[in-house]
């Protein structure tokens, strides 16, 4: 597997400083949450330090690169291609990294939208990602909190964050936000 | 067409007090903003007074009507019964009241979760409904000044209104919701 110098050489090649340290600050929250969850510590950090390894593409060429590889998959993505980052990324971290292990792969391909079915990294990294102290949302310190005592809480309401900030922002709203949103309430109905 | 006497007394005897007050109020705003977008305002006043036909119906009754009937769009539906009410009242005004208007039968359809392709009728029922002076939500003020300024202004922030309420509420948010915000967010895009 890569080694974590070697992920953060990569990572501080292709991002930007603020995106890089952004990566750094996230790898270290998904390890902490790793090591509290009892999940693959090593694997994760580097899965953080690889988590925006697309960030730096623009959204055409996002685009292209998700078209010709059949990543695409609902339309609105034309509109909105930055989300589009996530799974193009665990795409070229197959293709130009050679990483193999679907453990990493998922846990980039779903950490901007999310997925019906996650593994306890996945979540791990798509939380991570949120809560990182650089980030600050309204609710930022609850997700915090929340994330700490039980992933799919923390998918809840990070979903739900996510649905909020759209609609703030006046952003358009990705379907599946809404459909992993629904998935983990009526999860936590038991 | 039916009359509004006779329009009247239909729901005072299919809806609870509450829900028939509720109707009334609705049909007067319906009526106010038929009004002043020149739509027509004895329709759109008839269509206010009917749009919960079959909200008195218990949730597992919409249902298997709505089985029946081949007017479930969403699987997600049959955990939210509650929003059949919608396609079912339609379904009923035509099956019991005789009404073959598509006018009113889609302002009723419509009313509750929207549509990609709406009337200015259809806007109307939908925003009166969230409007009339018996509701109180965050935003309902703001969102009763542009109802009368731009119906499609009125339809983003009306379901954005929905959406936010579904989350505070720790309700199952229907994705139609979510595609028609995003729907009218682009419209006005341009």
């Amino acid at each position: 597997m890569l080694g974590y110098k070697e992920a953060t050489s990569i990572i501080r090649f292709r991002l930007s400083e603020k995106r890089f340290k952004h990566s750094l600050r996230m790898a270290d929250v998904a390890r902490d949450l790793a090591e509290y969850y009892g999940v693959d510590v090593e694997k994760t950090y580097i899965t953080g330090l690889l988590h925006d390894y697309a960030k730096g593409i623009p959204g055409d060429q996002l685009l292209a690169i998700a078209e010709e590889n059949g990543l695409i998959e609902d339309e609105i993505e034309r509109y909105i291609p930055d989300v589009l980052h996530a799974p193009v990324g665990a795409y070229l971290l197959k293709e130009e990294l050679g990483i193999e292990d679907d453990a990493i792969l998922n846990a980039v391909r779903f950490h901007t939208l999310g997925s019906l079915h996650m593994s306890e990294m996945d979540k791990i990294i798509y939380l991570a990602d949120m809560i990182e102290p650089g980030r600050d949302f309204p609710g930022m310190e609850r997700l915090k909190c929340l994330a700490f005592r039980n992933l799919d809480q923390g998918m809840l309401v990070g979903s739900q964050s996510t649905l909020k900030y759209c609609i703030d922002q006046g952003r358009i709203i990705h379907p599946k936000t809404v459909l992993i949103r629904n998935h983990f309430l009526m999860l936590l109905w038991g």
